[in-house]
């Protein structure tokens, strides 16, 4: 494919926590190329960030069969995790490395609904380890949640994982019923019959929110087996994400599009009322980057 | 008071993480001397918790008159914060500085609950900025919760702060009703109108159980005016501590006595049952440590 070099490209970045992918096309959207880089959540610092989206661009342009002398013909969008207030970007667009074009940042949750909504009104609910809604209402945005396990995060995998071990330990001091479950969760963490709940305590010192999201493919088993415990877990957690959806649509979102790790299991534990409110999300966040680039001026 | 230098004499220690008291007694348990130190939690590492203990011995010595010669006639109960298990103890005492007549070590709710029941079979549940249920029942004790605010401490200060601080991000997403509680916590915390909930994230990155319990006093003070959201708070901190009344009960205590800070203030939201249920200390954290000091072999 010829790539006429008098027309503009658009790049589109959604940068998480783990890995970063960028997506090159032309003016009419045609996909030029792809690529993965390492990480760029803006709270890694602008340095990290920067090598996660220029190793994913390299990768998107070598794609393509271009190199970086094209980078200033790219009309950028970039959609990274970690940012929470407008002001979070300056720090990585005054330490620019390159030549881009143009470039417009906004959070991970606004692309996301970006590429979700197709650029209408609409709104999302991720489902993963952590929690977030995010609706745009004409071009503005609304986060509701997300703001960590401690306080938040409610009907995330973080958060189904840390009610199974609170569970666990109020089972074992005889303040609420054990269950297949709360067994299965203390044995996991090497709290079985004789070390009491002194390992769960160690244990529980270091774990991330990633490390409790990982004891809720344990809570989805045993419920879909009738245990009561799991199955009182994962109701709390449709409930409250049923509360998001609800709010969503009441800033004015005609659908939600759930979305995360967490989507697929959890969508037959929610209320009829919100699973009237799912719908198909229309696009990726990458989609939803390269939205955030085309109203961006000409080079 | 002359003291008889061939009598033996006994030091009751309660070594917690912001200071260690000592009271020092002679056979028939009359007080000679108390003295107060640094702290003594064993977490802190064994050099911290004996410089702790040292300074509150020395101290007590001293009131009595008498200085560290008397240390081989003295038998010692240490209560430390941060025993959990037995070999807990291990690297206090494998590194023992001075020569102690006799040296018993157990945990600081253990000795309360010696104090309290006055070495009869009964119980505590402390409500301070944690909670924790412990029972001696024929002389073997019982703990229940105090694993930490992530996973337990429920009706303690800090749980019913860090409520707060959850339903004022709650009412600012309108997922539930603002009170005059949401507004005054985002206030407290500096995230009023215009500056969102950025500024709670910031906060709770680095608030500790002591920084959640701090807001415990604005919670009971608008519960008390009448508002919905503190009130449902206090109500479930009540349940959960009226949960650990009725499981102490259980296990064999004929009463509990209800420690801490948040003892009082709470009292009045227990349900009946629990209320009928709560006792008067028989004695003190300290009265409890000489307990556990009095059936030491002779020096």
């Amino acid at each position: 494919m010829r790539i006429d070099p008098a027309l503009p490209l658009y790049l589109g970045i959604d940068g998480g926590g783990t890995r970063c992918r960028a997506r090159l096309t032309d003016a009419q959207g045609h996909i030029l190329g792809e690529g993965v880089g390492g990480p760029a959540n803006i709270r890694l610092g602008p340095a990290v960030a920067w090598a996660g989206i220029l190793a994913a661009t390299d990768a998107a342009l070598a794609a393509a069969g271009l190199d970086r002398s094209a980078l200033p013909r790219l009309r950028a969008g970039f959609g990274l995790a970690g940012i929470v207030a407008p002001a979070d970007s300056d720090p990585l667009l005054t330490t620019v490395p390159v030549g881009f074009g143009a470039i417009a940042v906004a959070s991970d949750a606004h692309t996301a609904c970006l590429g979700a909504a197709g650029g209408a009104d609409g709104a999302i609910l991720i489902a993963g380890t952590g929690s977030q809604g995010y609706a745009i209402i004409q071009g503005r945005g609304h986060a509701i949640g997300g703001y960590g396990l401690t306080l938040s995060d409610q009907g995330s995998g973080a958060w189904i994982g840390r009610e199974a071990v609170r569970m666990a330990l109020l089972a074992h001091d005889g303040l609420t019923p054990a269950s297949p479950l709360t067994a299965a969760v203390l044995t996991r963490l090497d709290a079985g019959p004789g070390r009491g709940p002194v390992a769960v305590v160690d244990w529980s010192a270091k774990a991330t929110p990633g490390d409790y999201g990982a004891l809720a493919p344990l809570v989805l088993d045993l419920a879909g087996q009738g245990d009561g415990v799991a199955a009182a877990i994962l109701r709390q957690a449709a409930r409250d994400l049923a509360a998001m959806v609800a709010r969503l649509c009441a800033l004015g979102a005609p659908g939600v599009s759930l979305m995360g790790g967490l989507a697929g299991p959890l969508r037959p534990w929610l209320p009829e009322s919100a699973q009237a409110a799912l719908v198909a999300p229309r696009g990726d966040a990458l989609d939803g980057a390269l939205r955030l680039a085309r109203p961006l001026p000409a080079c």
